[in-house]
């Protein structure tokens, strides 16, 4: 696919642009990534732009040629993703493109989608020059979560979870309340705002009666909420708070990560905020589906009590699950602080059993 | 003690560059604080320095006036710590400054030692004029073991565990090594120098059989060793490391922490570094006697095997110990990464039953 044209300084300019209007466009809580798009003159300057606003508005492109009109002739198309080569509730955006009369075509990442690929070859077979790859790392990183899910064909698991310097999520009595801080639970709050599932297990239900909703800082709730997920198959009394009617409830009726990720996909999911609590945790983990961990250590000792994880079937300290911290952040300060840990684990999922055994669902569909 | 007078620019300087010297003295491995002094001349420019190189070394104030000879006549000092008043393996340095000419006294840290103290009433009875308070905190700080040693009349002590991200210390069967990362492993080392105690356990001595020595990065003894202390009352085989001829040893044969502190405090120990295991370091925790905790968290889940921290006898969650954080740092990168928290107990341990009800071992010798 790539040409042996690179980009110009101003059209990598452009593209630093486009992702960061893209980055405008909110989190993304549908099945569609973050795009943003600039149109170029010859002599560099900038005539139009448009980024993506969630699904059912316009595409990037499409956002950006409406801006610019008949001005789009002759100009180059800087984009974040790969143009669309499919009919969905908006038109291909490669053939809007080419009837548009842009020459020239400078785009990040390739499109992950199996649907929606193949946009650069319609725009290449029209006689436009297309050129890829640029600034692709940030693009990949824009919607990371999304293009994962893409690529592997489930949504991509942020297991987040809260513990004490010693390991313990509550006392011995099964209080837990303040294990986190309160800028912990606003954090918590931030990132699952991130993510378009929050999923918790029938005991969590029953036990914590959580509402699980994504509130700011002053404890509203969000206008966008995440859809509330429950695994488990024992039934529930529909008078838990997670089946208010402040956002979308599901009940899986699955004790199988793999099988529940794959409901999630085939429901356009991209990006599962696993909270649930050791027993769901430690099914994830063992199967080889927790992406993403992000715990909050909270500076207090319980020596006792309920323990973060569950059992994994570790044995000795050779098997132990090693994490890579990507990132450490201190919230808070004094008795208040709360160290975030940010982590991926230490062998990629890719290289796990389960990733070559497991069949991608999306591919079936 | 404080006099109207205030300290000028100069003697403002003087301190700072007093402290600075009292810094490289190193790390007291003896009874006694790390303290410099600075003489200077009516115009305010240095006529001498001097530091204290450790017990059995001449004192900072004692360096000095000997560097000045006939200079320290109608000088100025400037000392980060109260000058002493009594004969020890040197004679007062208050009676030397007094004999030495020098006119005016300007010190930081009043003298918390019982024995030393009252050496500002010599020199304003000898007619010197004394400042006193300049830049207290930072030599409170520079020595706050030494400092809260003859304050609460007993070591001070620093609890040092490393724990998974789920608080255990070791898997199911026993094994732990590389629950720290190697860039953890040297920061222990050069901690375990800053103190003069090391202390563990009969179990941990049996079970893990440690060295317990200070260790240089190529893996090389360091010169000056803590004493290794071992409490239980427990009779051990003489052929463990512990009692190698590497550092000195001591079998202290009680169980119980007040007793071993009080023994330490009165050998001139001021800085226990707790290794033990969790067993030891929960019956330090439970009698109020952990001063500062230092955690090394390892971003690794075992999900089961020994815990970290002992049962405290702690049922919910409001009784929780609560630390306040006052340092986090970052140790390697990627899946070699620590994170080290550094914390005091949420409520000072001054205001706890047993710092009123224990007897002050040092006010009885």
């Amino acid at each position: 696919m790539a040409q042996a044209a690179t980009a110009t300084p101003a059209e990598d300019r452009a593209m630093l642009r486009a992702l960061e209007i893209a980055a405008t466009g909110g989190v993304p809580l549908g099945p569609n990534p973050r795009v943003g798009c600039v149109l170029l003159a010859d002599d560099g300057t900038e005539v139009a732009e448009g980024f993506h606003r969630g699904a059912g508005t316009p595409h990037a492109e499409a956002a950006a040629l409406a801006q610019a009109g008949d001005a789009a002739r002759g100009a180059t198309a800087v984009v974040t993703l790969e143009p669309c080569n499919h009919t969905g509730r908006t038109g291909p955006c490669a053939e809007a493109l080419i009837r548009a009369g842009v020459r020239r075509v400078v785009f990040a990442q390739t499109d992950p989608n199996p649907v929606a690929r193949g946009g650069a070859g319609t725009l290449l077979a029209a006689g436009i020059e297309v050129v890829d790859g640029l600034r692709e790392a940030e693009s990949r990183a824009l919607n990371r979560a999304w293009t994962f899910a893409l690529e592997y064909g489930r949504p991509y698991v942020t297991w987040k979870f809260a513990t004490s310097l010693d390991g313990r999520s509550a006392a011995a009595d099964g209080t837990s309340r303040w294990v986190s801080s309160i800028p912990s639970r606003q954090d918590t709050h931030r990132l699952r705002g991130e993510c378009d599932v929050m999923l918790v297990g029938t005991n969590t239900v029953e036990v914590d009666d959580p509402e699980l909703t994504v509130r700011d800082a002053v404890d509203e709730p969000a206008a966008h909420q995440p859809l509330r997920v429950v695994m488990g198959a024992r039934d529930l009394d529909p008078g838990r708070r997670i089946f208010n009617d402040r956002a979308e409830t599901l009940h899986l009726r699955t004790r199988d990560p793999h099988q529940a990720l794959a409901e999630l996909h085939g429901l356009g999911r991209r990006h599962v905020f696993l909270e649930g609590g050791p027993t769901l945790a430690a099914a994830f983990l063992q199967a080889g589906l927790v992406d993403e961990v992000v715990t909050y250590v909270a500076p207090l000792l319980l020596g006792a009590g309920r323990s973060a994880v569950g059992d994994l079937g570790i044995d000795t300290i050779t098997d132990a699950l090693h994490l890579a911290v990507s990132d450490v952040t201190v919230l808070g300060t004094g008795a208040e602080t709360n160290v975030r840990l940010t982590m991926t684990p230490a062998t990629p999922v890719v290289d796990q059993p389960w990733a070559r055994e497991q069949p991608r669902p999306d591919k079936e569909q």
